[in-house]
């Protein structure tokens, strides 16, 4: 069985040093993030994910989620126990504003909490994780009375959350809904239709399961314009708040499906189901927004989480393991082979899972810190600014986190040899567990176009610009310190492929729009190469700073340093194969007529 | 479920202006390939495998293998009666020769073959792959007595093979092996000790199974010298020739896997069993080599016939499923929204598996061919010439068929959005069965260090020599021609990354092999990407020869350009990221320290 412990230090680090959280005080929760507070929800949330999710996990996967026949969810043994716990801890609403009832800290604290949770047990963070986007959108979208009548509720972990976006003819193609949406003489409105792909639509770790619904009300013009959006209890609430008269929604069936077997992926019927309209009649795609941008920072976090588990376990493997000896001479020779970790091959596997891990986790961070000023700075020019970074960076963070956690987890299998293809070891399923995160939320195709045909040219290129005039300033400051300067170089090679492509497209892709399509996922992990080449070069930064001034632990920022090198050399350099991509533009990939694919 | 279809004209293609079969008629065997026997062969292996194997794949693993209380394994429902199909209508020996029951037709043919097989049932296909690898290896170094024994009846498949290697503490490094042979007085040998990982250990296909076992006899040197292989049947045979007595091996456990649950994986336990030896004592390993080459191989043929089924349905898939419009504008007005194959992300998807996926046929047979020419030419330089090709080529086509098979059925996978995580698509199951062929035969990392670090160098660099050589006549040959010239240019870029790492490693890897141990898997890919070119500049001049000639399927003829030049553009420049990185050496990939991870 796996093992994991919470990558406690690098979240200090990078709390403290990249982030440099004390700069913010001035927002809203920052002050009550002093490094003491820290500590106690890094060591409470540690005890948690590491005793009481972790070792429900394998268990989860094993047993999975059953329906009865009753039309009842039943999650694996363990799930409501662990639930309870996390409820009674109050981790649901960590971030959210105390007018709800909740602590009111930063939301980077939130994706650092989940972090570690979808580590110990991915599916397990799908129930919660959701009930925390729906918690967002309620809050922002929400009209009083729905507030008052379902935040308290879902902050404290009573109900839940979820999504119902994907009808089984439309996924990405939200235009196509069929949901439909009849007024009542009351103002509520009875629903009716088929959702799949409902996580958590189903189960019993909760009172009562709140949906949040995007449907056509009976009239609506077509496609995306006449979707709504509606909050549609499971219970509706009685006049006592507690949930009263069962309503006409319910669970058809759970998929089966290649992973995260622990979460309840549910058709979901609708049936005259009586649900209250959220925001205008109309605006429930920009509404869903909302849930939806925070759902993909979480899913990325899911990328994130699953590297890092998977990373651990692989070192450690790789450290014990004993199997043929070092091509430079018996590194033990007193044992009958050395551990694998003395080959290069077995170093390059764990080197690349540790350079993207820690740069992701980085990357992770700092965009959730811009929702942070982004929601919270009183400054509307910081806000806006944030705001945009957010924006940009949010397909980026989804699209390559979630890639890159796949990667790493089929990295970390390959480390244990036949070992990881066994159901036993987990390794197998980090990967099946991390797959979907590449295809929910928005696959990751779709991230891309999302970046390159709306984040890119959105206010003039006002974001791109901003990063490449910050990328620019953090390379200048970099040029004359002997660690860095290396570092720094090669990061201004990456910066200038990331920028002749965004001219690529500025000059080929108005004209051709198949120009910038075809190169969307290439400019995507371009610019997630080049974002992780940034962190590295602050995370580095901060460590030479440390190492100069002789204070804290010294191994951990030498390690920096190397891991920062391995990813300038060995990785980085990507850039510009996704740029010569780019630039080959989108005849040869369109030329084959269709039939006869 | 998914559907398949053999891909026919491909490999007629293939066959007839790639391999240029009627140009090897000399050799015995390759006369009796009248295109019309390649007909027959084809729609009766076809009928077979669509019919037959294809339907059993999704239910076989659903179902797995099940260990009864006896020891014995049941196969899925409808395995037994898919065996006795495959056995009667005497695919097995395909390849072997007449003296010993086969049909002796080329290997390339069983390669052709089994990639059918594997693409619509792999797990079916490991009984049966393996089989034919133990033939190979009896016929080669087996006694009279053995060969006469063993061989008709498994030719004939009602008898199995199985190769023993692994042991719980030792995969890739052998020289670890523990299971013991002590001599008997009647010259056979008492086999003790376990062997894991055993593919079609134990089942309920056959009236016995011949296991080759690699062990220690006793008083043997440690180390690998002291090796040495035995056939252990599971029944010694009688005085009759059918199964006699019941041998002291059996199957201790199943394994539970991430995929291929159709094939059992058994751990095997060797309590006394009765074995000959094969080959001379201390010889093991060599002789093992024999199987574990055919068998490197027939894991590349799988990797290829993932790709290929996975291929096939994202296609299908995409070419009807309606979500969103052309960026370019609606291409299908009349329907609610346009077919997804119309988006530039998702051809990027398909044409990146049907690139790799006909480069990897190609450069499959051409292997395959190059084996059976060094069996079989009377010349001993051609038969030599062909040895170090295929020496030389088979740790690549292992390594890169099994690295694009997986990432290929990965992608199919994401053309299918959420419903391609969903077990019924069938789609997931490729993934978790394609993920193996990565690991087991040597893992790919194990592949690229036999590549870099034993046949590269092996006779001065013979063959590689002779592979450049060979490149540099394709180039040049292809200059004048208007269609192939950009082609041939594009290739020349790739060789040149090919002979400058080569040159890098002669230079750098000597005094510091982890240089050379630091890049291989780079190395690896950039040979295979060369070779992939080298494919497409072949296939792509006899279809502009075919084309010119106003003969045959013009579309086919025209795909095949257009799908070069993809690769060209799009694919290949990879090379120059493979360079990068090999030249970057092994500094930063070794730096940090291994109680640091």
């Amino acid at each position: 069985m796996p093992s994991y412990r919470i990558p406690a230090a690098d979240v200090r680090f990078l709390l403290a040093d990249v982030l440099r959280l004390p700069d913010h005080a001035d927002l809203p929760g920052f002050a009550d993030l002093a490094p003491d507070t820290v500590d106690a929800i890094l060591s409470a949330s540690g005890r948690f994910c590491e005793e009481v999710l972790l070792p429900l996990n394998l268990s989860g996967d094993a047993e999975g989620c059953l329906r009865q026949a009753d039309g009842s969810v039943t999650t694996p043994t363990g799930f409501r126990k662990a639930f309870a716990e996390y409820r009674a801890q109050g981790w649901m609403g960590l971030s959210t504003d105390p007018d709800h009832g909740g602590s009111g800290l930063p939301y980077l604290m939130t994706v650092v909490l989940n972090e570690f949770a979808s580590s110990a047990n991915m599916a397990f963070a799908t129930y919660t994780g959701l009930t925390q986007g729906a918690i967002a959108t309620l809050a922002r979208h929400g009209s009083d009375a729905q507030k008052a009548a379902y935040l308290p509720k879902m902050v404290d972990g009573a109900w839940t959350g979820t999504m119902n976006l994907t009808e089984p003819h439309c996924g990405t193609d939200l235009g196509l809904i069929r949901m439909k949406a009849v007024p009542r003489d009351d103002g509520t409105f009875a629903l009716t239709g088929t959702k799949i792909f409902i996580s958590g639509g189903e189960h019993d770790l909760a009172e009562n399961i709140v949906h949040l619904v995007l449907a056509r009300i009976e009239g609506a013009p077509e496609g995306t314009r006449g979707i709504s959006m509606f909050v549609v209890p499971k219970h509706l609430p009685g006049p006592d708040g507690e949930p009263g008269a069962r309503n006409a929604v319910s669970c058809g069936s759970l998929e089966d499906k290649m992973g995260l077997h622990a979460s309840a992926t549910c058709v979901m019927n609708y049936d005259g189901a009586i649900g209250s309209l959220v925001g205008e009649p109309g605006a429930g795609l920009r509404t869903m927004f909302t849930m939806m941008n925070e759902a993909r920072l979480g899913v990325a976090v899911q990328g994130l989480a699953i590297s890092e588990i998977a990373g651990q376990n692989a070192a450690l493997w790789a450290r014990e393991r004993l199997q043929g000896r070092a091509i430079t001479g018996a590194a033990a020779p007193e044992r009958p082979a050395d551990p694998i970790i003395v080959h290069a091959d077995v170093r390059r596997m764990l080197m690349t899972i540790r350079a993207t891990t820690e740069a992701g986790r980085a990357l992770l961070l700092w965009t959730a810190l811009q929702s942070d000023i982004a929601a919270r700075s009183p400054d509307p020019k910081t806000a806006a600014r944030a705001g945009d970074m957010l924006g940009l960076l949010t397909p980026v963070v989804k699209g390559v986190l979630t890639d890159r956690g796949f990667e790493n987890a089929v990295t970390a299998q390959q480390v244990f040899g036949g070992h990881g293809y066994i159901t036993a070891s987990g390794m197998e399923q980090f990967v099946r567990d991390a797959r979907v995160a590449m295809i929910y939320e928005g696959a990751n195709g779709i991230q891309a176009l999302d970046l390159v045909g709306r984040k890119l040219p959105k206010d003039g290129g006002r974001a791109i610009m901003a990063v490449l005039a910050e990328l620019g300033l953090a390379i200048a400051a970099a040029r004359d310190d002997e660690t860095l300067a290396p570092l720094a170089a090669a990061l201004a090679r990456g910066v200038q492929d990331l920028q002749a492509a965004t001219m690529w497209f500025m000059a080929n892709a108005m004209k051709k729009p198949d120009n910038a399509a075809a190169g969307a996922t290439d400019y995507m992990h371009l610019f997630g190469l080049v974002a992780f080449g940034w962190m590295w070069l602050k995370m580095a930064r901060a460590a030479t700073e440390h190492l100069a001034a002789g204070e804290g632990d010294r191994a951990f920022y030498e390690a920096k340093i190397l891991t920062a090198r391995f990813f300038m050399e060995r990785l980085l350099p990507e850039t510009a194969l996704r740029r010569t991509r780019i630039e080959s533009g989108a005849a040869a990939t369109m030329a084959l007529p269709a039939d006869l694919f």
